[in-house]
């Protein structure tokens, strides 16, 4: 079998149906494989859109493969692969390269810097990556393979293969194909060390007046998403999260409560917090944007927490533990022992109406009534919620599209208003968030809607039913950055449903410093002839241009726009793209704050 | 005086008047000083783009600047300054870093892995660049500024300043500014060793019976330019270049002999070479591309080899030189003594026609003639060239629009059919040529043409006559990479000419492998649409849609199209987007050579 085949195999092997990338001259006669091994190639626009896809896509699938050439295109790639490093999401970088012959004569080639030196670009990705191979002996490459597509999987990093020409036919034995890559790590908890710490949090539970769980987004790497839900779940423990840890908890649990982000909280949530004798943290990530500029921690509160493989307590680590173990086992000690309404500092979740837009006449339903600390001194936020010919606002328009979501949705949503205006409402069921809290690029939700968007389909061929919608939320300054990967979505015919701030510039930079510099604008787009542009056919795509909240209210209970189940293979979905117009001071009061926090701090 | 007026002060003695980049959270407060300082913020759309166009104006001005912020803008970006270092374009790159407080206390913030380490990119850039410093300590900062811009100038690479936030308002002392930096070194050859070799080079030269110059990439940077120039001029001896080389030497004296690239000269051009007897190589650059795949080399033809800071003669290094003293000295000890027509292997150059298309009725006159050896084997290639209904093929249209050009054109174009096209035609005096033979990314050259638009407005504006033409070649597979930068031509009025390609796809990968692969194909795109989803006031811009020879034709003999002196302040040039519809298996004869010579070698 050839070296190139053996590498495809194994990665339809990790359920992976899809590769991302660009065709360049060092990686052709490679990716020739993508089609034989059974896979699909997508063709981005550019590598940078091509790694904001596959970022998408890992997080669907739970890895993701993007293929590119030496030089030019691994490094346009680049920024998107320190993305998924940084916010921890597996991805299989494959770079083309020259013939081991031509480099081991050093040829000057171009995409290099005519300096015989071939390994400058590896030595750029091993600053963020956790593997970076160059394949060069035959005799090891398919087991090098092997052992660096196990290491991404494990790291939850991106990993860096590189993929010399004359090794595309390489022979290699084909038989290691047959037993699958064991790629989650067995499971090492020492069993005494886990009962004895389970049981010391045990009774701190159980003696505590107050306890709660706040979930962050090491609680939702795919090796713990499932034992972290399950605790949330079966404790009934009043549950917080974290704004970067949005979608992984069930928002419609009644022991769920809101996001925690100090006194930028949901309203409500910072006093029930407040009141709490011990917190729970799942997973902590302790980054400037999620914790409100570092202010999020309690000292004065007992907190246990609970990291990827420590346990920590009153500050202390008390044990070397992998997370999902120690959760699980917590869990199941847990359940139908507490009640969401043991807690007297808890107060019943509000009913969240998860619900489509045609039963759905009021939509100021779930909307946060007022007395959050942050929002009580914001003015007006919610006022004229019913005046439905009144502009759209940013506080208004974010909380309206949540109770517009469905069950299931993935929602891609760029740094900015629609990132901070989106994590503080209220998801349905199974709604995930893709976003970059840490890593903040904007452009990358643009991309990532197209790899979730075709991670999705590939779910909905396999189950024939099951329908999961893509979302986009982005603003005009990120649309622009990334714009041509709209392109891909014509192309592929992604259905996804695309809401475009049209709000003039780089609000949130605007609000960090320079308000009216003329460096926070950007050239007005008419971003509604993109498709057109791209030649999409004419029923295949609906664009509209939203100025008031009685518009926006309008289309979201149409029929015919939103809700999966009024599309099928005789009607199917269009792309659908919304300009939203909104002033360009306006802001989330959620960012409004976070910026205030880390403005005032320095 | 505060630390960023103190670098922006300096900028702008370099004779650089305009900033590219895009703002970021940790840049915002620095680029403030841009305005300050009488410097302009062209304002990217997004990093890459920004790259190119820093490249593209320091092509121009000499030296170019490039503001990002950290992660996120940096690494959008690194490919384009990679192609600067190869490619040898001094770039100076700032990145906004957040304060050294910040850093010192180890804050887990965005745009980073969040791993405290806030060393990380600047490492990934060490690779690409000739010196990276962060600013730590304003005691020595400014000094650091001057050291870092002066090797960049010097080593004519990129170099990288991290600027931490809380050092943008640092008081530093303003009179280093009262001293312009020394960019130049100071001549460093000592005039003995100097004079020897120039006598032994001269003696050759006067010995051999049919002596040639081959001009190549070196012999055009900055320091060395006006010594090759000048040693073309009065030596009077034939001349050629290679293809990499490309507008260096005047195309319209009469010992210009055309683009040597062994069988895939220009025609005649091989046997010309083929016959001297002394080959004096100015600058050789010996990569793939540039070389036919390592196939230029003479080894029995006597060849002295005059790089950067060696003089090599038969292979052998003779002496440690600094070229432009080397080359000015011969050029004086030439002058007068040969004559173009006493080289017996030399024919009298074709006579260019220099004419702007108002009385230029036959476009045939200046394309090459069969002969060239290469060129003979291709089938048809000038066929039908007075048939001027006969749809557009790459070899005409490339010819074609050489005869249109203008003196000092600047023409960018994009490798592929574009690049391989135009540099095996005949310029006019001036006329420059942007392009990347090395890095050879694909986009480059639509970000290039803004930078280079902008740096001719501003001579422009600084003379008040001089009218300097952008001119870009492009490609549709290239186009879309970069394509939201057409978005500046229109939002800072460049009057760009743009002729786009659309041949259905990456044409140049299909002649690599996989002509008819899916992978090769691209989404057809409606390109005469973009100046309007840009919002280009309908007076701004003009779109043409061009098929035929006789349209083509039409069109650049029209006199409301091209010639820069048809317009003025009152008539403003508008952005001009030619869209030429090409068959996607054509390529130019030059292009199909090259990828011969360099597959068949592998």
């Amino acid at each position: 079998m050839h070296l190139a085949e053996y590498l495809f195999r194994r990665i339809h092997q990790l359920g992976i149906e899809s590769v991302f990338g660009v065709p360049g001259d060092f990686n052709l006669t490679c990716i020739d494989y993508v089609d034989t091994c059974g896979l699909n190639w997508v063709g981005n626009v550019n590598e940078l859109n091509a790694g904001y896809a596959a970022d998408g896509y890992a997080r669907i699938r739970g890895i993701s493969v993007i293929a590119t050439t030496l030089g030019v295109g691994e490094l346009s790639a680049i920024n998107a692969i320190a993305g998924s490093s940084a916010e921890l999401v597996p991805v299989i970088h494959i770079v083309g390269y020259p013939s081991t012959t031509a480099m081991d004569k050093g040829d000057l080639l171009h995409h290099t810097l005519a300096d015989r030196d071939f390994g400058r670009f590896a030595k750029m990705s091993e600053q963020i990556s956790s593997a970076v191979v160059i394949l060069k002996d035959k005799s090891t490459a398919s087991k090098r393979i092997d052992e660096t597509i196990t290491e991404c999987y494990r790291s939850s990093k991106p990993v860096y293969i590189g993929f010399p020409m004359d090794l595309v036919q390489a022979e290699v034995d084909p038989s290691p194909l047959e037993r699958p890559l064991v790629l989650e790590e067995p499971a090492s908890n020492p069993m005494a060390v886990e009962e004895h710490v389970v049981h010391m949090v045990l009774d701190r539970i159980l003696r505590a007046q107050n306890p709660i769980i706040i979930v962050d987004s090491l609680g939702g790497k795919p090796q713990v998403l499932k034992s972290t839900r399950s605790l949330v779940a079966k404790s009934g423990l009043p549950c917080f999260i974290m704004p970067m840890a949005k979608g992984i908890a069930d928002e419609s649990l009644i022991n769920y409560r809101g996001v925690y982000a100090e006194r930028i909280s949901e309203p409500g949530v910072f006093e029930q917090v407040q009141l709490s004798d011990l917190i729970l943290v799942i997973g902590p990530r302790p980054t400037d944007l999620n914790t409100a500029g570092f202010r999020t921690d309690m000292p004065h509160i007992e907190t246990i927490k609970f990291g990827r493989d420590t346990v920590e307590m009153r500050g202390q680590e008390v044990a070397s533990l992998e997370m999902s173990g120690v959760l699980t086992k917590l869990s199941d000690a847990l359940e139908g022992r507490m009640s969401p309404f043991n807690s007297s500092a808890s107060t019943p979740a509000r009913k969240v109406s998860v619900t489509s837009e045609r039963d759905n006449s009021d939509s100021s339903a779930s909307s946060p009534s007022k007395g959050g600390i942050y929002w009580g001194h914001a003015l007006d936020i919610h006022g004229g919620i019913l005046d439905k010919s009144s502009p759209l606002t940013q506080e208004w328009v974010w909380q309206r599209i949540s109770t517009w979501l469905e069950e299931d949705d993935i929602i891609a949503a760029d740094v900015g208003t629609s990132l901070f205006g989106t994590t503080w409402t209220r998801y349905p069921r199974g709604a995930l968030l893709l976003s970059q809290y840490l890593w903040c690029s904007i452009g990358y939700a643009v991309g990532a809607a197209v790899g979730a968007a075709i991670a999705a389909r590939e779910d909905e061929q396999k189950s024939n039913a099951f329908r999961r919608r893509t979302i986009l939320l982005t603003g005009d300054g990120s649309l622009q950055m990334t714009a041509q990967e709209v392109s891909t979505m014509v192309r592929r015919n992604l259905p996804i449903i695309m809401f475009v701030v049209n709000n003039e510039g780089y609000t949130v930079e605007r609000m960090v410093h320079g308000e009216d510099q003329e460096y926070n604008d950007i050239q007005p787009w008419d971003y509604k002839l993109l498709p057109t542009v791209f030649q999409a056919a004419p029923d295949t795509v609906r664009t509209y241009d939203v100025r008031t909240r009685a518009e926006l209210d309008m289309l979201l209970v149409d029929p015919q726009f939103g809700p999966a189940e009024n599309f099928d293979e005789k009607n199917p979905a269009p792309l659908r793209l919304v300009e939203l117009h909104m002033p360009k001071d306006d802001a989330p009061v959620s960012l409004r704050g976070i910026i205030d926090a880390i403005t005032s701090r320095k």
